[in-house]
This record gives C-alpha cells, structure tokens and sequence, in this order.
C-alpha cells in the first residue's frame, strides 16, 4: 500500500462537433480534474474547443489535448493507415491547435493524451508511441504525455526523458499481463459503478492494477479514466470520485 | 524617396492538398524571403505544412502562418459566414496549428497573414480586423500581423500595440485611395513582370502606393506580396527581385 | 372548409452523422408519413441514409431526398456562398446519392425538399428556386418537389410544370402575409403543443394558413412539418397527428 | 488471335476538386472512348463531374462512375478501415451521384469502376468484390461493372449474372498469374510509350494478358486502361490509340 493521499481524474471531453453533442460536458467538467479536449479531428471544433477550454479554466480543471485520427466520421476510432511519420504530423498540427486555443481562453495545456484508436496504437505498437513521444517533444520537451499503465507510450516516453502521466481505466477490466480486456470480450466494460468505485480505491491504494483474476500487478498510477460520452458517464464519475473522496484520496489535477 | 535599402518579399505557399499540388513552391523558396503558410483549412495539410516549414528554413526564408476560411472546396476565396466570435477561434486554431508545425520542423513563425476572402475581409470590415487582432494578441501578443497597406488590420492593429508589417502587391493595380481594385475591374492585374517590377521599385522608393493615375500615396511598406500560385508567379517574381537588388534595395526576411 | 379527408406529416430524418445522433428517428418514423433524409451534405452520411431509408421503407413511411449546403458544422443553417450553378450542382448531386441509397434500402423517394438555410432561400429568392427545380427537373421531371406554402419555390415549380406538395409548419407562426416569422422575432416558435395541434387542425380543415392576427390565406397544403430534432419533438408530432385523426383527418404520405 | 475489330480505352478523369487540377482532361477526352469519372469522395466535386460528363456526351465519349474511399487527403489510394456493408454504402452513394450529375449534363453512366485502393481490393478480396457487385447490383442490376482481367470482381460479377468489362492495362507489367506487378517492384509500370502500344497491340489481338516473361494468358479483353493523371499521360495514350488504329482495331466505347 502506498501513502498516496491524491490522484487526478480525467475524462474525454470537447467531443461535440457544431450542431451535433456527445457527453455531458457541463456536469463531468464538475467532477473530474482533468478534460482531454478533443482537437478538430475526430470530433470537437474551434467553438467547442475554446468553449471547453473557457469553462475548464473557470473550474479549476486541467486540460490536456487529446489528438487524434483524423476521421470525424468513424470518431477516431478506426485505425486509419497513416504511417508514422503522417502520425507525427497529424499529432502536432493538433496539440498545436489546441496550445493556441487553450491560450485564447485563458487557459493552459497540462498534457498531450492520444484519443481512440491512436491512443490504443500507442499502447501496443511501440513505433506509434515513438511518433507521438517525437511529436511532443519536437513542439515542447516539457510538455508530459499521459500513456496507458504499462503501454509503450509509457515505457519509451520515460526513456526518452519525458514527463509520462500514467493512467488506469475505471470502468475496464485488465487482462493477467495489465493490458485491457478487448472491448470484444464479455465482461471488457464494467458497468457496476459501485464495483468499479470499489476496484478503483484498491488499485490507487496499492499503486497496482488488478487483473480481472484479482491479482495486482504494481505499476505508477498518477491519474484515472473515466468515461464522459454517454449516459451513465456522470453516474460512474461522481461514484468514483466519491468513493475515492470517502478513502480519503483527494481528487487533484496534475501538474 | 526613403532611404530604404532592404525590403521583404512575401508569397503565399504551402497551398497543396495531398495528392493535389498547387503552386511551384521549391523554386519560390530560392526568391522569396518569407512564405505565407496555408494552415489546412483552405489549402495545405499537416505533411505539406511540415515539408514547407522545413526547406523554409534550410533555405532562410521567414514563415508566416497563412489561416483562411475552412473551405477547401473554394481555396478559401469565398466569403464564409461567420460570425466575428467564429472568425477569432478559426484563426487562433490555424495559428497554433502552424505554431507547432513550424517547431516540429525546426523553424518559427515570424507573422500571421489572414488568406484570401479573409484577408480581403481584414483590409475593408473593421470588426473582421478587431477579431483577427484579439485571435493573436491573445496566443501570443509580441507575433507580428502582415496587413494590406492601408487596410482596417494595419490602423487597429497599430492601435492596439501589435506589430504591424506592411505589404503592397506587386502585380496589383491600386484605386485612387490606395486600395486594390477590383478584380472584376478590368486591369486589376498586372500581367507586364517588367511594368510591376519598375513599379514596385518606384513605390518602394518612395515609401508610397502608386496609383492607376500614377499618383503616389505615402505610406508604410516592410514587405511586397508576390503571387505563388500560377505558371507566370515565378518569372514575376524573380523580376521583381531582380529590378530590387539592381536597384540597390537588397531582399531581406522582416524579424 | 375543404372536405379534405387526408394530409401527410412530414419531419426531418436521417441527420445523424457517424457517433454524433441527433434526433430521436425510429419514435418519429412511428409518427410521420413521410420522411425527408439529409443527404450527407450537412448532416446524414451513408450508413445514416441506408439505415433510414430502410426502416422508413418497414414502416411504410414516404421517404424524399433533403439536400441542404455541403456545411456539416454548420448543420446547413448558414447561407453558403454558393451561385445558382453551384446550388443546381450539389442538388442534383444530393439527389442522385439519395435516391441510389432509397433504392439499396429498398424505398424510392416521393419527393425532394430543400433544407434550413437553401430550403429557406427557396421561400425568398426565385433564382434559387429555378435552381432547385431545374436540377430536379434535369434528373427526373416527374420527381415532385415539397415546397414552402406560398414561397417562390411553390410558385414557380407549378409555371415549370413540376409536381409540387405544399407544406406549413405545425409549430411556426406565421406573418400577416402567410410567411414565416422569423426566428429572431418573439413567438416564432409554437411551444405549446396543444395550441400548434388545434391550429393545424384549423388550417388543414380550411385549406388556409392561419396568421398570427388570425387571418385565413387561402392556400394549397398538402403536407405538415414537424420538427424531428429535439427532446419535446416527438411528444409534438404526437400530438399534432392524434389531434388531426380525432378530427376525422387521416394521415396518409403523399404519392 | 482473335478477330477482334474494336476495343474500348479508358482513363480516370474529373479528379480535379475546386482550385486543385489533376491531369489533362481536356486533352484526354480527345483520346480515349471512356471517362472513369471521380464521385467527389477520393477527388473530384460537383462541378468538376457536371463539367466533365458534359464535355464527355459532347464529344462522344462513354462515361463510367469511379467511387473511390471518402479520403480526399490521400486521393483514394489508402486502404480504410471499412466493413464490407460500409463499402456497399459508399458505392451505392457515389453511383447514385454520379448518375444523376451525368443525367443533369444530359448523359447517362456506361458502367460502374471501383478507384485506387478500393479498386485493388475488389481485384484480391472477394468479400470486397461481393460489396461492390451488391452496391451495383441493387440499384440498377443491368448496370455493367468494368474489372480488372482475372479479378475477383470479374469472376464473381459473372456468377452473379452481371454485366462486367474486363480491362487490362497499358502501362502496367504483369505477374506469371496474370495480375499486376507491385508498384513496390522495379518495372511495374511501363514508361517506354512505344513498348506499351506494342505491347497492347499484341495482348488485344490476341486476348491475353502478356507477362514480364512474355507468356501470354488468354482473357476477356473489354478495355484498356491508361493513365490520366500525369504529364505523360496524353503522350502514351495517344501513341496506344494510334497503334491500336495502325493495328486495324477501332476505338469505340462499351455499351
């Protein structure tokens, strides 16, 4: 057990894109610590952006930029065939975006998150996570990168000097390696708020992961995600964020 | 007639689109001291951004972020509706884009030049000039804005304290109060690399816009605007540099 | 009062795009007789369409083809600066893609109408309406067309000799000269869904359009549009629908 | 050798998209006897299809629609991520356009061609070639499919009871099976416009596919691709028709 007495809570959000919305922006923005903007690639907007920005900073919430595929139509969640050098670029042209965005509403970056199948990509492929770890570091040294626990991103982002957030998910279930059980699997998204709050505060306590066996592979946990676009995302949230408010863990952005 | 013995030479570059190319942008880079930067909204994508910033910068030549309407269907000569509010995060947006891209390839930006009915838009609609202002002021307020001799953007932005480069165009004709005419108008452009270049000469000495009458208005000039984008844009303007350094004005990168 | 025994109820379909949903489409298409379904230009794309055009088919509802500016952000509600050309060509073009998906699914459109900002320029400015009609004309002259009660459209789609359905809104009021509030104006949109349901009932039975003073115009109606977009949308359309069968009015979808 | 008297020649055209040109349409279409004609998904727009089916039915030349995958960005020759229901969409989409563009420039679609990747993918992956054929199949059943010789969709097509124009092409070598050589390999395309018009000449009159050792598989020949796209383009094509000519074989378009 560690002594931890703070974690951050991020989410996804800026994911709406002009007429159209996703998520409950307006209440995660009360819960979490931390909001992954989404750039204008596969999903978000100028407006949105700025928007989310504004309210971020009026919060006290951190904000991060979440590139990711450009492809609005499949929400960045298709694996599209970019090489990795194509991946740098997209990578940069968006944090950049969103440096100036966050900027013009008076707010600042804390992180660089990579969204949906960009993000899974920098987890198991380690050329991906190179990309991306070149992208950031090329625009700013400084500028910490949030990876997947026991991803690539993490591993090579720390070679490489980085500043490295490493998260765990709150509502998925983790294979016996500490990988995430494919969302094509039974039982892959926990849909009990009270199993996954209690799971959570296990795992922040024991700086581990617990596998879907119960076994606890330690890692580094600075933050944890929570999902922010559909229905029940506020529901799990505050549960989270109660449970781990109640274990006596401050819920804290990071830095 | 000034005692000017240096003066920039500007075009818009970096216009292409993927597969699609537009504009012979190796051979301007060895004429132009900075290029104008297509952000991706009207022409320009994050591979050609990155490849322009590079050889820009091998070869010496400033950069300038290049933002425009997001209409690459129309390159960005159509005039959008959007509101003065849209028209600050669409800029804010493509100015951290180039921001990042430029610095992902090792160079920097110099300025930001609205595009095409964008641009046309800051020289005549005040409130069009206001937003493109408060856009950089509020990511960066030391970036230098390149404004139409004359235009809305050159007086407020002066007012408000930003930097302002100057640029008259060298194959424009001007209307008696120093603004383009039309291109509807019937000898709007000047096709004669030989008449523009002793033109361009004749208005940079004296520090004046040369009317169609020939008339000369006073007024301040850091750089001239070539045209990138046709058969004839490199011819002209190796002309227009030529007539320059003959006549003892040497070419060089505003900062 | 006619002795009309029959009228359809049309609502905008189909304008989820990707992840992004907007609407509630399989509780309207239990509601409406016909469905107009975006084409992909500002909302809609083509698994949406495939999928409307299937269920509509299922469930016996009409299906036309709605084209509106190629403005995905802003949901086709903004004017785009398009010539008539421009506006013929993305028409004919939204209607080709419309009517190939209607046919994969099964369906066959019944007829085309416009959307938000060209459906609004269809009411008001006859070049407009030449346009729509001569791109419809030029791909099926048999093909009608749904047309604003007393709009430019509706006039000249007859002197061409086009089919035309004439449609009024079930929650707008309407202007001393039978057009449409605008927006702008206070109590341009009927909130109340009892008021909207008695009114269109008064309307249909007296083949008028009834003014906000009031006043009958005496006028050709064929068809009542609801609004498919938001949550108090369908509870609308129920009511709208319920209230016009209790007064001997069937709804049936036009042929 | 067959007593072959015509063959049909084809290129892709209507690639251009608003300011951005691609190929040398005008010329082209003095050249070949079918426009492969781009659906505004991989390139071409509205205006730039009406455009081209217009001059094409003016001066006799067939035209064909060619959907590619809705990737401007990288003009339809990545392969994306897209479920085989997917593919169906997007052709039944980009027919239905193209048919009713091709209709309102008073023509009218000879066949139906699948572009770059998507093309490539119903020459290997039958699932692929299935989706095509029921994209087709389902809007018009007697609307041909052009193939690539020894396709999957050539073969299936056939079983389906469809119409399908085999193609071979002239400046492409081939494997000892029959289909084309990588472009990855040395000597996949052919520059030499003298040995491909040889080379075509000799496939035609025999009905075969000629390989890089110079056996010869007997095929269906229907047509011959040539390239459209580049500056040689016009070159090889009109050396191949005018060999194609001295040879005694006619040009003439599929009906």
């Amino acid at each position: 057990m560690t002594d931890r007495k703070t974690i951050d809570l991020n989410a996804d959000l800026g994911e709406s894109f002009g007429h159209y919305t996703i998520g409950n922006d307006a209440a995660m923005l009360d819960v979490v610590t931390s909001a992954n903007v989404a750039c204008g690639f596969h999903g978000g907007d100028p407006e949105v952006m700025a928007a989310t920005f504004r309210v971020a900073r009026d919060k006290g919430v951190a904000v991060g930029a979440h590139p990711g595929f450009p492809d609005l139509w499949g929400f960045g969640r298709r694996v599209m065939p970019f090489s990795t050098g194509e991946i740098e670029r997209i990578v940069a042209y968006q944090v950049g975006a969103a440096q100036a965005l966050a900027a013009y509403a008076g707010h600042r970056l804390t992180y660089v998150k990579t969204h949906g199948a960009l993000g899974n990509l920098t987890e198991r492929d380690p050329a991906v996570a190179e990309a991306v770890i070149e992208a950031v570091r090329r625009i700013d040294p400084t500028l910490p990168l949030m990876a997947i626990a026991l991803s690539h991103l993490e591993r090579i982002g720390r070679e490489r000097g980085m500043t490295i957030f490493s998260e765990i998910f709150a509502d998925r279930a983790y294979t016996e390696d500490g990988h995430l059980v494919s969302r094509k699997e039974p039982g892959a998204v926990l849909h009990d708020a009270d199993f996954a709050a209690d799971r959570i505060v296990r795992m922040v306590r024991a700086g581990a992961i617990e596998t879907v066996s119960g076994r606890m592979l330690p890692t580094r946990i600075d933050s944890i995600c929570v999902h922010g676009d559909n229905a029940e995302s506020v529901e799990v949230a505050r549960t989270v964020r109660a449970r781990l408010e109640a274990a006596g863990i401050a819920l804290r952005a990071l830095t």
